[in-house]
């Protein structure tokens, strides 16, 4: 085992292709439907939205997807990114547990997003579209966009979840440091938004209908989306695959892969590489996804079809859901609060190859907290989700007295969350309610579908 | 020569010492004095404020300084930093010249910083002190000190300069995530402070005096000082060091080093051990110092003792000065709102080693949105000054038709800085002004010292 506390790989050992777990997954496959027609979406009710190199990788059934090298050439700005061994850490927890973290936090944007920023802007520039419209939660996807967008020539219109957009102010001035232009939302320039004028924090949901209805009025623009879609998590495989490799530098196995989870592209990104070894039977780990108990998709949702965004727009898709009109509690981990989860990580928490907890926004905060002061680095509040699993399975190890070896993702730094810390440290953090009534009606209002097989 | 557009070194690659350049000097010594005897202040006028290991790093003679263990261990968290390859921003100049830059802003606190700060929080720690005292510009100092001291177990009090507070109110909450507690200075805590409440925008000469005030008055504190200062300078050679092995791995030599300067620590940094190599007649380069045309110390100041603070606590300094009650405009890079410099580098701007140019602050706002949108990265608003300098040396290569390497210092990202950006998209940012009548004011009250030998 190494002494060392990173493991970084040159630009040579940024893979050359994308880990397409899709042909690897257990069961039938389970296309999304399309509303109308209850029928399963073609590449052609996509072609509005997406240029047809990403509607190609979105259902292809390779288990290997090239990387263009124009997108590699992108990558080399900030990939491959450290993994660390968290020593500090360890000491702090007097635990007996190995613990290492992949780290997503160095990218231009200070998280894993541009790893797919780069490779849909690469392929709506080839395919000759003017501009994207996305929405964003955080603010972490919509500023990797306006990143990628300023790299291959591309106008970018981003709708930010209210609640977010006045949490972090300097996340709107950062997208328009490289060149996009901003909306609050719900805004009064779509239909969507005016419809949901009286949710004044908004939600990813309506801000993806918002996008979706700019990008659907004008040929040259197009819609990006930073999660969920299969194709946004196979962009995001880099992550898993380079820290397969940085796992071996560092001469040890992970027992158990923990990440957190929005939409699902972060877990995803470092999962999926490992997840695939375990279901060839080459490897045996566990999987933990990590979400906020006031939007507790994964752990409390129902499994059926649900629309992907509030307005219904979108194609169904089969997933765990608080229902597409649940507007969760404004917690400050803006990137996790989204009603359902990518169909293929539903899938795999369906099966058993993922383990799903919720985690409450104090006890994230005093988790991050405690990595900080250890490590240095300041945590997304997204990670530090992952972080509050990290510490139960360190205690875990601790009491069992094994050494078990923990790897997790820290997806992004916390720059632009420093009001969150603020509120935690002054006691005046909420931990924020999941409401059974809220739910249960937005369930009752959930479309009528037909049962996954 | 090397295609790639990033080198990095392993931990093994950190060095094991710090480059001392003091001996390397041109000319005599000129040691700092007592203000009340006018004698060339000795180890012991220092004991009060630092402890013994710091004081015998700040005038030893030795070229080379051993970096203790703990230190090397603590820069293992982020060291060796990245050195890029500027290719886009190449493309976006259209210059033949080939500008390479090194990244400190992968550093916990976001700059580099954590350099000095880790060393003198383990040597305070070592030496049984419990808390250490001291100021902030644009809070990168305060908070580099305060994630220094979480490693190290010291208390941390930092008096943060008004307008930095007012603009970056993060800066503060991350010191506070770290365990620090801070201060708006000039504060009502101290005499110092007090004296100067009048002048709200606050200075860094203000705030040290608040800091040594503090200090001075309980044993168990200490100050410590984020530039300027022999013993810091030393400590930011690590930069230096790596860049001249990175270089090395590019295959390439820089004609030209550049680097913003405000205490001078930064530049300090990464020329030495570069300069080392001229002043021994190894290597042949220019080297270029930038400052804000607001507080134009290299390019406008007298080159004379003056105080290194406002109230006159510190010994006199051999420097270039603005006077030590200048207080600088409110501009955003506020790691170099400082009236003077740092001696050392003072003395070779002197020799004619280092060429001093000032820019202003939207000029240099302009060439820091030029790279984010090239490169990614979003600069501080001090290095934009140094990125303003490669703009301008870039341009001439491009004229002069030659391919002249550039070698800058990106000495911090500017997460924190973004209400300065949206300031200068606003077209609102105001190019503020160096008033002659203040500074005439201000030389005017110099205390009466020895010439300069």
């Amino acid at each position: 085992m190494s002494d060392d506390v990173k493991f970084l790989l040159t630009e040579r050992d940024i893979p050359s292709h994308w880990t397409n777990l899709l042909p690897d997954l257990p069961g039938d496959p389970v296309p999304p439907l399309h509303p109308g027609t209850m029928q399963p979406v073609g590449p052609d009710d996509l072609a509005a939205l997406f240029p047809m190199a990403l509607i190609q990788q979105e259902v292809s059934p390779e288990p290997e997807v090239e990387i263009p090298e124009a997108v590699r050439d992108a990558y080399r700005l900030w990939r491959p990114t450290p993994l660390y061994r968290a020593r500090r850490l360890e000491q702090a927890l007097n635990t007996p547990a190995r613990i290492y973290y992949k780290y997503e936090g160095t990218s231009p944007a200070g998280s894993h997003k541009p790893n797919t920023a780069v490779a849909q802007a690469y392929e709506n520039a080839q395919a000759g579209i003017r501009k994207l419209a996305t929405e964003t939660g955080a603010g972490q996807w919509g500023s990797a966009l306006a990143f990628a967008c300023s790299l291959f020539g591309l106008e970018c219109e981003v709708f930010m979840v209210g609640s977010s957009y006045d949490q972090k102010p300097y996340r709107r001035s950062m997208m328009e440091t490289w060149g996009a232009t901003t909306h609050r939302s719900p805004s009064d320039l779509t239909n969507a938004g005016r419809g949901q004028a009286e949710h004044k924090t908004g939600s990813l949901g309506i801000a993806i209908s918002e996008a979706v209805e700019v990008a659907a009025q004008s040929p040259d623009t197009n819609y990006s989306l930073g999660s969920v879609l299969n194709h946004v998590l196979l962009h995001q495989t880099v992550i898993g695959q380079e820290a397969i490799l940085q796992m071996e530098l560092a001469g040890d196995r992970p027992d158990v892969v923990i990440g957190c989870v929005g939409g699902g592209s972060n877990f995803a990104g470092l999962t999926f590489p490992f997840i695939r070894q375990v279901l060839r039977g080459e490897a045996a780990m566990r999987f933990v996804a990590a979400e906020p108990a006031a939007c507790p998709t994964l752990t409390r949702g129902v499994y059926r079809y649900d629309f992907g965004d509030t307005a219904g727009l979108t194609p169904l898709m089969p997933m765990y859901t608080l229902g597409h009109d649940f507007v969760p509690p404004p917690v400050h981990a803006g990137g996790l609060r989204y009603h359902g989860d990518a169909p293929m990580v539903c899938a795999l928490v369906k099966e058993g190859v993922v383990e799903a907890r919720a985690y409450r926004q104090n006890e994230s905060f005093a988790a991050a907290i405690q990595f900080a002061r250890a490590e240095g680095i300041i945590p997304g509040p997204e990670p530090a989700h992952a972080i509050r699993a990290v510490v139960e399975e360190a205690e875990a190890a601790r009491e069992a007295g094994d050494q078990r070896v923990i790897l997790f993702g820290l997806s992004g730094h916390g720059h632009f969350d420093l009001s969150a810390y603020d509120a935690y440290l002054a006691g005046s953090l909420e931990d924020l309610e999941f409401s059974e009534a809220d739910m249960a009606a937005a369930l009752a209002r959930l479309p009528e579908t037909p049962a996954i097989a």
